[in-house]
């Protein structure tokens, strides 16, 4: 196996030769912006990681992580739209550098892309990509659905708040991984547990990122720290401050989630303040925890040499250790 | 082989029967809703009835058929918010009933609704239609970014406009049509054949599809009448008459052309005036009867009995014989 590292370089040299200049322009140039933007490419190297882990050469699985960081670039240009974002890591998004329109045709442009990257596998093979990539991509819109209407819901439960950031995010990641499995033609039962092992992993990052968003380091993490709080998003942290709440912190925080000053600096302290005081904090530090362990319990079970196993758990510690 | 009419209820039936309470209901409901709002269902018809031709039963081609119209139906719910139409069959569009976001996404969902439902076939017929899917999905996806571009350009030229209502109508006429070539696995030459037969019928449909708009019996014409001519729309007949027109006739069409009137009615009968006059109207029913008679020489060339091409025939000269 090769270091983390590689895998990402390797990953970015096939996408760049994928690049074509294709017509129309006006359909293709939003698609290879968004692409070049960056990012960890943590999906596809996924992908590729699970495909050696598996005893595959990563080269026959570039086509399939391709389609996973395409149909994650898709999500990425669609849900921009929606949440009407101006920037995109750091970099204006695509329906703001050209228009909405554009930025709904690019995105359809990509998820059906996405699909045409499996075309490279021979049937057998294509149709279990191509299957489970359907299952997840209707997950991952489902996720953005249930994201949307919690928005206006105010009795949103931890369950219902774990399944939504299981179909917007985690499954994603699973799938990523389980793809690897599925061209390496590893056995059934390995495949669905690397498929599980992706999954609490993500759910593990997600509640992280939710975490962080509060408590991160403001010179390391990629976002604006507190713009959850800002935006009043019903967060882990959020849900947890309110179920373990007093009255006068519950009246307190639902007061918070309510306005929208000018100045957050005050509203962010005050609000890190109750997630501190009501043990919100620490309980999702718990959450993120056994997410955590639960994946590494089933990395376990996985039929791999220990050495295999050692790398996967070195990438999930270090995913899980980064504070920014 | 069935009447058509028989094919287009048992695809409702099929249809009906796909129908299910799926959560989150913000998600499929917009998608019902737009699936129930009825069409001739042309494109599954297409698909069933090839099965047929090719000696297969129709009902082994009812998913595929139903990917077809799914597909057509989210381009619908996209397009729709891009031309900002309160309407579609008479009745009011997703993006207006629900919201834009919920159009974008509700579309996302079906594109992948689409892919799945070819699950129902074994691994190579699987790969051969989610291929020619995948191809023709995004060649409509060209097809609109074309449209779109050709709005802010005054120097289309007719190949140019022929590419793009190829890409945006017609091909997905073709490929619902080869679809039903694949799954009776007839040979290779007779489902490129039945491609062509359905692209030409395509075209010529589209083409009348424009001719009718501008010259079609209000009555009967599903749409308003002139619609094309308000919205100032740089169709074939247009196209035709900028290119036969007189240096009088082009300015008077580019003036019209280039306003919005309150009412409409003057500046329609003067811009048919012209296409009549300059011969547009015409060159634009030799077209249509020229793409009609390329369709017919194919169908020549299909390896079936005479009794199915007389089939195929009657349904492209019903097709092209309306005048609604």
């Amino acid at each position: 196996m090769l270091p983390i590292n590689q895998y990402q370089e390797q990953f970015l040299v096939y996408l760049q030769n994928q690049k074509k200049d294709k017509e129309p322009k006006n359909l293709y140039e939003p698609i290879d912006y968004i692409l070049q933007l960056g990012g960890k490419r943590m999906r596809p190297v996924l992908t590729l990681m699970s495909a050696e882990i598996f005893d595959a050469d990563y080269k026959k699985a570039l086509p399939a992580a391709l389609a996973v960081e395409v149909f994650h670039n898709f999500s990425l240009v669609h849900d921009d739209i929606m949440d009407d974002a101006p920037l995109r890591r750091g970099k204006i998004t695509v329906h703001e550098k050209w228009n909405v329109n554009t930025g709904i045709l690019s995105g359809d442009a990509m998820l059906i892309l996405a699909y045409q990257h499996f075309e490279k596998y021979e049937p057998r093979i294509f149709r279990k990509l191509a299957k489970l990539f359907s299952k997840t991509a209707l997950e991952v819109c489902e996720g953005q659905q249930y994201d949307v209407d919690f928005e206006t819901r105010d009795d949103v439960t931890i369950p219902e708040y774990l399944k939504m950031i299981e179909y917007k995010t985690a499954v994603l990641v699973a799938a990523a991984m389980k793809m690897g499995a599925i061209i390496a033609e590893t056995s059934k039962e390995n495949a669905k547990l690397i498929y599980d092992f992706g999954l609490n992993l993500g759910l593990a990052f997600q509640l992280q990122d939710d975490y962080l968003d509060a408590f991160g380091d403001p010179d390391t993490f990629g976002k604006q720290v507190g713009g959850d709080i800002i935006e009043n998003k019903k967060t882990y942290l959020y849900l947890k401050a309110i179920e373990f709440a007093s009255e006068e912190q519950k009246a307190q925080l639902l007061h918070f989630f309510c306005v929208q000053p000018e100045v957050n600096g005050d509203k962010i302290i005050a609000v890190k303040e109750i997630f501190n005081a009501t043990g919100a904090s620490e309980a999702t530090q718990k959450a993120i925890q056994g997410f955590t362990l639960k994946a590494f319990k089933t990395l376990k079970k996985i039929k791999i040499s220990e050495d295999k196993k050692a790398i996967l758990k070195t990438f999930g510690e270090n995913l899980m250790s980064r504070n920014v």
